[in-house]
């Protein structure tokens, strides 16, 4: 699976993927989840979102279904890992279990969520907030990539009709249980000795952008007295988002920054920035954003917010123990599984070991027999909740 | 000819201009100026760099001429005096000496230098400088502009030959003098009471490229403590270079950023960042970039850089005492005038007062009483030069 898969939206220049939501490269992982799912005898059902669900049993019998997977589509630059490992360990997790002729008790789901990193459109998770009813169907098909092309455009050249996007209860009705698993993006792991640990929580998190206005001028004859330069204002941002992290243990970065005009010798008239903030306690996350506020002398715009989101506790007591008391970890990263535990879904997630914590990056790795190790505790946990 | 000026390459989204070398937008300035020369009877000549030259009498028939004159090419959203006022000022000169019966004993020229302000291709004055060696044909053919077009392909779907683009002595032995009027890029007429000033220097002045390296990772789960973030390197850049500038008395302004990938949850792996510094020393100029260079950790890369230039100083005398005793100021702005100064043609500039100071800017602005007032000196310095 990994041989189909490698080439598909990888960039020459870097090594690192990008693979946008609803562009050719997306239609390419779609049609290689189909192919793996009924080479397997799964049915495939698209939801009104475009996630894609594979299925052993029939989901709409009665009892709600078992569900793994993850997604596909990746930031600008990403590496192979982060959603793959989940929708290829899945397939992985369900041949081993076939091969050792288990028949689960219950439908058994595969999916491939769409537009999990946001990498286009700007809100992450796009496909799961949508048919839970996160995000309204309306804004989403407002949404703009960066050549101006809406999310309903995109749909609608990939395919999908965007008529149909909202809330998708009977999909949710499907769904009786869901196990993301997924690289760990940092180095909780790393000093543990353990392959696998298993998901508790989501920190809160948040994307708020500041709007910097400055006065455009020449660079070489304004005197300094009489400037307004924005630029300076993002360094203070980026020094205070930094520094207020650091006091009360949470991240934060800097890491879009849109510039106008942008010209060598031009004072910049507006310097667009966006932070990115999360922690353990939502308190300490404010007050991160609280001072960047102070330091750029205004209020930021709160483009999205995600409230600390916990799993399933009986679930992941179920999981850590099965695994031979696996780490329990919390997490810094937003990922559907938090969605649909916000929705009400039983949820958990599994973390493969990142040797270097390194993520969103052409280096993020796995090794092989961590990877291995990740499919074999899919399956276990499938073998005991599904047998 | 404002009117016919006005619309050209104006955006709509901001007001300010967008007029870059070789672009349809500069293919419809050239044919104005064209037009107003014809229309006066003026003889138009191109030169190897595409510099459009209008003269009154032949200025290869022994005695060279007296050239006025400046560029038709903005900065991105820049104003609309900066380069078209020299122009059209000097078309009006030339008007006015004819109303009065006036006529030369020397040649006149009116020259549009091309692509002054090196907005799409990087290097300012890229006309003046191909047509005195100061720019190399083969690096200017190869420059490239944001799409990836070189100047050799913008120039030849411009019309201009790129082939013939080098020095060009023939062009260069017919300028006997040049003088060019210019809007104020500073305040330092503001306070002085006076429509025109005589400007004396240019101050050194280049640009530096600053390569910030980083490490791409995860905005959420990458500890502070784990990162690589180019971000705070650019901060720091941001921060020494207005820091040391204020001390050592020169202006430094960071003004073009590019970020990659851009990503709002990913740390960046690389942040670029332009520094354009200048000021009345050379030493105290290198002192700021030096103090950049620490604050990044790396030495800059040096783009470009253009030592003090001194006017003539006879020339720049005879022109302050002919207008009564006009303040006589010098500048941080580069222009052609420095380049053909360089090369050793006698040359002066007029600066005509700007009451804000703001240049490079849609709020650009300068006085229709000062505006002919610049025209009335320039038509007496022809008359007294020229006489």
């Amino acid at each position: 699976m990994w041989g189909d898969l490698g080439p598909v939206g990888r960039a020459a220049a870097t090594g690192g993927y990008r693979r946008f939501a609803w562009t050719s490269e997306d239609s390419t992982l779609r049609h290689w989840f189909t192919g793996e799912a009924t080479s397997r005898g799964l049915d495939v059902v698209t939801d009104r979102a475009g996630n894609v669900w594979a299925w052993w049993g029939n989901p709409d019998a009665g009892t709600p279904g078992v569900v793994v997977g993850s997604h596909l589509d990746s930031v600008p630059d990403g590496g192979a890992f982060d959603g793959p490992l989940g929708v290829v360990s899945a397939f992985a997790a369900v041949d081993q279990l076939r091969a050792s002729d288990f028949r689960p008790a219950v439908p058994l789901g595969i999916v491939c969520f769409s537009d999990e990193e946001g990498a286009r459109f700007g809100i992450a998770c796009a496909g799961s907030r949508l048919i839970t009813g996160a995000l309204p169907a309306d804004r989403a098909r407002a949404l703009r990539d960066g050549d101006g092309i809406t999310l309903a455009e995109a749909m609608a050249r990939g395919g999908h009709d965007p008529r149909h996007v909202g809330p998708d209860p009977e999909t949710l009705r499907r769904i009786g249980m869901f196990v993301e698993l997924h690289v760990e993006q940092g180095r909780g792991l790393a000093g543990l000795g353990r392959p696998v640990a298993v998901g508790s929580s989501i920190w809160p998190h948040g994307r708020w952008r500041l709007d910097l206005e400055g006065e455009a001028n020449h660079a070489g004859t304004t005197r300094l007295a009489d400037r307004r330069d924005p630029m300076l204002d993002l360094a203070h941002v980026v020094t205070a988002a930094r520094a207020s992290a650091g006091i009360v243990g949470c991240v934060a970065t800097v890491g879009k920054v849109r510039v106008i005009p942008n010209g060598v010798n031009a004072i910049p008239s507006r310097v667009t920035a966006w932070l990115d903030a999360r922690g353990p306690v939502e308190h300490d996350v404010r007050s991160v954003v609280n001072a960047v506020a102070t330091a750029a002398g205004r209020d930021p715009v709160e483009e999205s917010f995600t409230a600390a989101t916990d799993f399933d506790a009986a679930l992941v007591g179920r999981v850590a123990k099965l695994l031979g008391d696996a780490p329990v970890l919390g997490t810094g990263a937003g990922h559907d599984a938090g969605i649909l535990a916000q929705a009400g879904i039983p949820t958990a997630m599994l973390f493969v070991r990142n040797p270097t914590g390194v993520s969103h990056s052409p280096a993020e790795y796995a090794e092989t027999a961590d990877c291995l190790a990740g499919v074999d505790a899919l399956a276990r946990v499938l073998e005991d909740v599904a047998g």
